[in-house]
């Protein structure tokens, strides 16, 4: 199923989906348990780096739009190798978005909306699912953005 | 069933549910999978706007454990109307409860109990639940508490 | 099954478990559904008390992987006893792995292998596990690193 609807939508946003993410440490990419998939934490990254920076600090809400996007495509190609193929994704189910936040910034929500929204250009309703998004003191490696992502698949 | 003994008690505590939280952002109040229902975060709410402040600045434990009993009620809110009736909760599983703290607060789990202690209440064992509870840098639009939850549903 | 390859495994690391954890407020140890087992946040302990401290702060990443591993026994103590041994553990499914960090630390990861490793050596394969690691500004009681857990059971 390739070239399902998933696949074409992929190509009309000109995303190419990255390899399955290499784990920053001793875990795996995402473990299966019956119908639920629990997919590791995945932070931005830009040109194979971490994406770094703090919100309300160094980067401006767009960019954190921009990097939350970033990984929601990075998610997507975990999904696609491990998975095998997005087609088996039945729904995303929860999106937990940790943003890298100076004390004063307050606005997580409209940063994690860069991913929400395009799992559900991707997806239709089956990207729709519900979120925590908070600020954070720091990430790993410094990125601007993690997040950590429940689905459920066929 | 709008006469269980949750309802009751809900009566008894002078409690009235709101309706079901409008999230800040591109996302769904729940998503349920199998018996399992993923509430999203819910931020702490008073006179229908966002409860801001800071655990150990601005806010003392008293006001912190009000905010996350308001956030409480919400979730109930929340599962009442997207469930069709609290009696369709067969218990609470799990409670993220994030605390917005100043960095020498350390308080978080006297905070949570707000939360933790309401569900008791309300569903006696059925309301027991696993949790875990921190502190965090910044909460979205300033909240005090914000909170997700994991159900069991019928 | 006192004998099986787990608990040898713990003896030959001279490992000896602890009771299970008294919850720091009005919560469960776990919940378990169906085959799921949601643990409560476990908080570092050094003989009997909060490790507390902040990475990039008081404390080295050495000693962070040290707290760390101590959390996860004590996870295995309350999985031991919750579940009647930790033979009927089919798989570790995720962990999160919440470290206390000042402003500048970003080696999260390498403070949550110190969780991660354990259960690998402890559990071979089946210790294996997604895993979500960020830093937050204050933990409860001030401890360094807090863990929440979801098992797959027998």
């Amino acid at each position: 199923m390739a070239t399902s609807s998933v696949y074409d939508k992929l190509n009309s946003l000109e995303i190419t989906l990255p390899d399955i993410a290499v784990p920053a440490g001793a875990y795996l990419p995402f473990v299966r348990v019956g119908s639920l998939v629990f997919v590791a934490g995945h932070i931005a990254k830009r040109h194979g780096k971490p994406w770094v920076g703090q919100l309300g600090a160094s980067v401006g809400i767009e960019e954190g739009r921009s990097a939350a996007r970033a990984v929601a495509i990075d998610l997507l190609g975990t999904l696609h190798a491990g998975l095998g193929g997005l087609d088996r994704v039945r729904r995303m189910v929860k999106l937990t978005v940790l943003v890298n936040s100076a004390p004063g910034f307050t606005e997580q929500p409209l940063v994690a909306n860069g991913a929400s929204e395009l799992f559900v250009q991707v997806f239709g309703d089956r990207g729709s699912h519900a979120r925590t998004a908070f600020g954070v003191a720091q990430l790993p490696l410094g990125a601007l953005v993690e997040i950590d992502l429940v689905v459920e698949a066929e």
